[in-house]
């Protein structure tokens, strides 16, 4: 369990929020619909995703809100020191955008126009006192009225993330965003390297709430109203007439296209750039990098031998079984409870096929 | 179970032995030395191979003998329907000779000079009417004072077995045997099915216990007269101390090189020629060809679902949960209660190793 909220946070008013959502479906059999990544301890660790990142967070700030799917409210309470009533639950997925945007009209319904972070719950940050001082970076420029963002030094031209193009400096360590860019291909990721001044885009912003929903007037009326009308009547006897009514017409869209890039365009978003390690695990093969595999054998949040005839790099997670991998090199053998998955590093994006795969057997 | 020794057995004097040893080693971790391949369920009917092997030989004979280690004897009295006494166990592997020497002289002891058949606990016969017509065959040959072999009809030119050399005919369907030959390399294999007149030698002998004992007699006579000791004190009180002291002298030779071979060279070796379906299963390679695995995914002595993507050819083997394998063709995956194998079937020879592997993981 985390440790409880200090009684001196570095930033008093801030709000942070942890968006709890996405199952991981590459990461099969261990992540699955009803127990997503952030309620998987991944790296066997002893501490979920989602408790990493609590723990993570509660030096910042007082108080801390997860939105998360209303079936998964339950595991995330018993995992997380969070009060029940900073659970932020969505009956249904409808993108990023209008979790983050009920997140800060409940913010500013009951505390008024605060600065808020968010902060995805299946992150990996080994560094947490260099992230929370990058929070605290950010907060000072999202006083200033800007949407900022966390940009993280590239350490090599990865195809996995977006760009932050950033330019002239602003207070302090910001600097301006000149625009976001969608995962490059390799050689425009390599240019991007080569030339200097992108930082990856790990989804982390940092925000007054009026700010953001001032933006959402603008950009996204609908979804700006729908999620103020939830808001209000999120603390009262009606919240889940409202839902029922108002949550299925919330428009579907991310928050990067509603917001960073539009207001990008105006000027309007500061990045904070990071060096700290950041890991957003997607797949055994990224995993299995983490975690050190190479030519010997590795077991991940497992306490089973492994043994290796024939062959190099196996790489087993979870299970309590022994497992020997016989002739076959960069093996990956994953069990849950529920399953057992066999494959190979370099096939590990197609994991997300294997549950389908399941079904229709 | 195995059904009851019928009432009017096909041969009525004859004695059955089964030979129950060997670990299986390739078809870890299903077999261990605490379980071996006899007691499993390889192929997932519902009866173990012993099971499978005893069922077959019953009709045939009053009396079946189940020579086996003294710690598979709990686990053989209660897979089998033998009587408690007929199992003839022995305190170490001392090899094929000294097994069937002992289990050949307590018949001679308790039932008087007979012709008994010896077949191994671990062979896969899906015609046991086949079978049996041919041990009377055999049987009828023995009667004359030969050793008689059963000689399978080869299908493919393998290199797994060693080859009977058949020569003129003799009573019935048996032919004299002109020589016995070791395990060929493939292009000897191609050339004696080219040519003809060889058979599979798949271990099963039909003799009279005193032809058997009196060419052990001559042949490796410490040996026998080391059998006869022990067979005299089997079922009287000093059982255990002769056991004790003179098992551990029997010298360790195989039938083949102590009877068959050196018999053959002498005349004394017929062998029945039989067309009968039979496999010894010796690693997942073959199990998965038996079973008919191809392209599709195949569930052997297992229920889980087995499902791929980018892949062909799966074979699972045991354990219940399902199984998914992407991106790796011709899988095998194997789950014992102890442990999990994977490995390809082009390996599936190097699974000999896999334990020893564990062992200094």
């Amino acid at each position: 369990m985390s440790a409880s909220t200090p009684d001196s946070p570095l930033l008093p008013d801030f709000v942070t929020v942890i968006p709890a959502g996405g199952v991981g479906s590459r990461l099969w059999p261990l992540s699955q619909p009803h127990r997503p990544k952030f309620l998987l301890d991944l790296l066997g660790t002893g501490a979920t995703l989602i408790q990493d990142t609590v723990s993570r967070v509660q030096p910042l700030s007082q108080r801390v809100i997860v939105v998360t799917g209303e079936r998964h409210a339950d595991a995330v309470a018993a995992q997380v020191d969070v009060p029940r009533e900073n659970l932020v639950t969505e009956p249904t997925p409808r993108d990023s955008m209008a979790a983050i945007a009920l997140a800060a009209a409940v913010i500013e319904r009951r505390w008024g126009a605060r600065v808020m972070g968010s902060f995805a719950a299946d992150h990996i940050i080994p560094d947490a006192g260099a992230f929370r001082a990058t929070v605290v970076e950010a907060a000072r420029a999202a006083e200033d009225g800007k949407v900022v963002v966390i940009g993280i030094e590239p350490t090599e031209p990865s195809t996995g993330f977006g760009y932050i193009e950033m330019g002239e400096s602003l207070a302090g360590d910001a600097r301006h965003v000149v625009a976001f860019t969608e995962k490059p291909d390799a050689e425009t990721a390599a240019a991007m390297l080569e030339r200097g001044g992108f930082a990856w885009n790990a989804g982390m912003f940092v925000v007054r709430t009026d700010v953001l929903l001032g933006h959402l007037d603008r950009l996204q009326p609908a979804l700006a109203a729908g999620a103020r009308e939830i808001a209000a009547a999120w603390d009262g006897p009606d919240r889940a007439a409202v839902v029922a009514r108002v949550w299925p017409t919330l428009t579907r869209i991310a928050i990067d296209h509603a917001i960073a890039e539009p207001v990008a365009a105006e000027g309007g978003v500061a990045v904070v750039p990071a060096s700290f390690e950041w890991h957003d695990v997607g797949d055994f093969d990224s995993l299995a990098e983490l975690s050190g595999a190479g030519a010997a054998a590795v077991s991940i949040a497992r306490d089973g031998a492994v043994a290796m005839v024939g062959a190099r790099g196996a790489v087993v997670v979870g299970g309590t079984k022994p497992v020997v991998v016989v002739g076959v090199d960069d093996a990956v053998v994953v069990e849950s409870d529920e399953a057992i998955l066999v494959t190979v590093r370099s096939a590990a994006q197609r994991v997300k096929d294997a549950a389908g795969a399941l079904e229709t057997a």
